[in-house]
């Protein structure tokens, strides 16, 4: 079985992929990418076991295209997740490495007391 | 070769069909609606020949699952698409009938002038 | 009123919506594209109003990632969609038109006799 | 430093989360079921890590709406996705319970000798 390290570290894994695949494809442009960057963290920290989730979008890659906007690329976001499975936390991270969206864990900790989700 | 009248249709078309199946799936909830609805709004609008975008995301079919959330349905929406192209717009909607969330064209209609878009 | 040709116009503007929002993201290679390029197919087919779908994926701009594979981006769909409604067609297409994804209306016609959906 | 182990249930949980949320709401039919299972399993095959991945979508669940079809629902899928890290192995799976698509670790193991990703 596995234990709450180990399934704090899954959780966090889910929640990486699914906000990548969900939101990739969206129009955004440095006016809007505000209140995706909301959205997007407020959904993800809908979902079970999720203890903070930041986003951030990289306004700089948003070339405009011929109508004046960009979409969604996976190597705009920046997202930490934190989950935690009964005190057990795990911190990951998509970022961009070089072309790659990269998603990797930072860091597994023990946090004591009671999870507040 | 399609009139300017038929573009804005085509577009209004469009632009449902994409904001649909950009976002049904993502987690929200009553706390959550608001963000979504936003950055809905504002992505669609980025795009062509959009001139006016409104959301509405139905709270009240949002029945929690065991972690105490749902996903975005296509009943859970409504949204008005005004689209222009030169001085032709349409108005078309997404909305709810009964278990299917029916898309259709509301008005078609000659607005002189210049176009905000 | 919409009419049957303002109709099968709106129509084929919502499947092209659809499916560049609904796939792009997809993981694909050149050994992978033809299965996505099926599934697109059927799943735009079963929609209503629709009668004819044709979709290709250009191998060509799959550059690959470090890991070996690239995802679904707009520039690399042709997507042909035929819609009917009563007797009225309409035969739009996205098609990449230098770094833009770009959505038209091809032609429209009337077609006599009985729709086959 | 997460080991080769935790490496492996992180991917298959990034594996589970993509492809939720990247085919969710797509049209269905028993018709066209299995062609979309050929392409989520061959599109998830390409991502990294990946070993093994076995897609069975649930034809009973897929009552039909007026127009004839149904949507991907998450709870339609049943997902078996191995990753492998090394000499690490996770098995991890998408499964409907009672009204909730859960994802679990099934097992984790080692299996000596190169890996064939």
């Amino acid at each position: 079985m596995a234990g709450t390290r180990e399934q704090a570290i899954f959780e966090a894994g889910i929640k990486l992929g699914a906000l990548y695949h969900q939101f990739v494809g969206t129009p955004v442009s440095p006016q809007t990418a505000s209140s995706l960057e909301t959205a997007i963290r407020e959904s993800i920290s809908l979902q079970p076991f999720v203890r903070d989730v930041r986003i951030s979008i990289d306004r700089s890659q948003m070339e405009e295209n011929v109508f004046g906007y960009a979409e969604l690329k996976g190597t705009m976001l920046t997202a930490d997740v934190v989950t935690r499975v009964e005190s057990s936390c795990c911190h990951a991270r998509l970022e961009r490495k070089g072309d790659y969206p990269l998603m990797e864990i930072i860091r597994c900790y023990e946090e004591p007391g009671h999870p507040d989700h």
